[in-house]
């Protein structure tokens, strides 16, 4: 790298991949203070529409102590292909599933990187589900619901060795939500009202 | 209900909430008949743009033995709040995980109130997900990393007893992938290019 390569960014220490490493450091800090403030509650809000076609909001959450929203309301549609039975207006539910893993060890190996001082230049991801549906179809009771197996393929370019590139994976994969929620179990509780 | 509310769908008994039943035990047949047919790999790809924000396309997948895209790519950012170091372009990947659960469950449900001749007025749920981030922030051992429970909440109405709207949610559980995958356990394996 010659030096008309560096960038404003690298000339501020504390920015780097995009990441405001001073605001993040200030963050952990402030939690290890006030671990309560970690405590967050997200939530996802559906409304059905035709058949397997329904529409998602997500906006409020809760965190840091106080009810908030995001800057704006994002929504997002899910349906079944035709091979499914729907009409396509979304992506199917499974395949948001492998979008949040994917952004998740993303998100979390920019963030990594930047403590360590890695500057990377390309991260891309490929997350693929092996579903077997005659689980859901009912049509089998031996085989599962849900995937089979999940694969995660990244291609990352920075300023390391490749070791200390793997490094970084292997750290946001220790530090994953999304990663943990999916190789690990947790409890849903179901509510219904009918007025 | 009086004669004048009865839709051009409820005449026609192939179809019922947007579903098409026919279509859809057609679908069951030929998969008993060919149950390789069942066997789907779904994908997402994801780039990286800057911070915790990076950008999910869900187009491609495998399904009925051939290569298949959707009708048009799906894109979705991802990213972090300001109150958690980003820039709010996007949900957080946990918050896709609660879209991909009720999207999940209701379209199942749909499915499952036409199969069973349930004709369906309204479907609304909100999922909430409590996580203390002093896990992914490394702060407490003792805490995981993903959410310690989901909640969902439906409010459901249509033309049968309470009693028979909630069973369709607890069959539409029942066979939930969403749903097996977040209360169970998914292998994930990671690979890294470093190019």
């Amino acid at each position: 790298m010659t030096t008309t390569d560096t960038s404003a960014a690298e000339l501020d220490d504390s920015m780097r991949n995009g990441v405001d490493t001073a605001a993040l450091f200030a963050t952990l800090d402030a939690v290890k203070q006030a671990p309560q403030a970690a405590s967050f509650q997200f939530r996802a809000h559906n409304q059905w529409l035709s058949g397997t076609h329904n529409r998602g909001t997500i906006a409020d959450f809760f965190g840091v102590g106080e009810e908030r929203t995001h800057e704006r309301s994002f929504v997002f549609d899910a349906d079944h292909p035709a091979v499914l039975v729907g009409q396509d207006q979304g992506p199917t539910p499974v395949e948001f599933v492998l979008h949040a893993l994917a952004a998740c060890l993303t998100a979390g190996l920019a963030n990594i990187a930047a403590a360590r001082k890695v500057r990377l230049t390309e991260v891309r991801s490929t997350v693929t589900g092996d579903i077997d549906l005659n689980g859901i179809l009912g049509l089998d009771p031996e085989v599962r619901n849900g995937y089979q197996q999940l694969t995660v393929r990244f291609t990352i370019k920075g300023d390391a060795p490749a070791e200390k590139l793997r490094e970084l994976v292997e750290q946001s994969q220790a530090r994953s939500a999304v990663y943990d929620i999916i190789t690990n179990q947790v409890p849903v509780t179901i509510e219904v009202d009918t007025p």
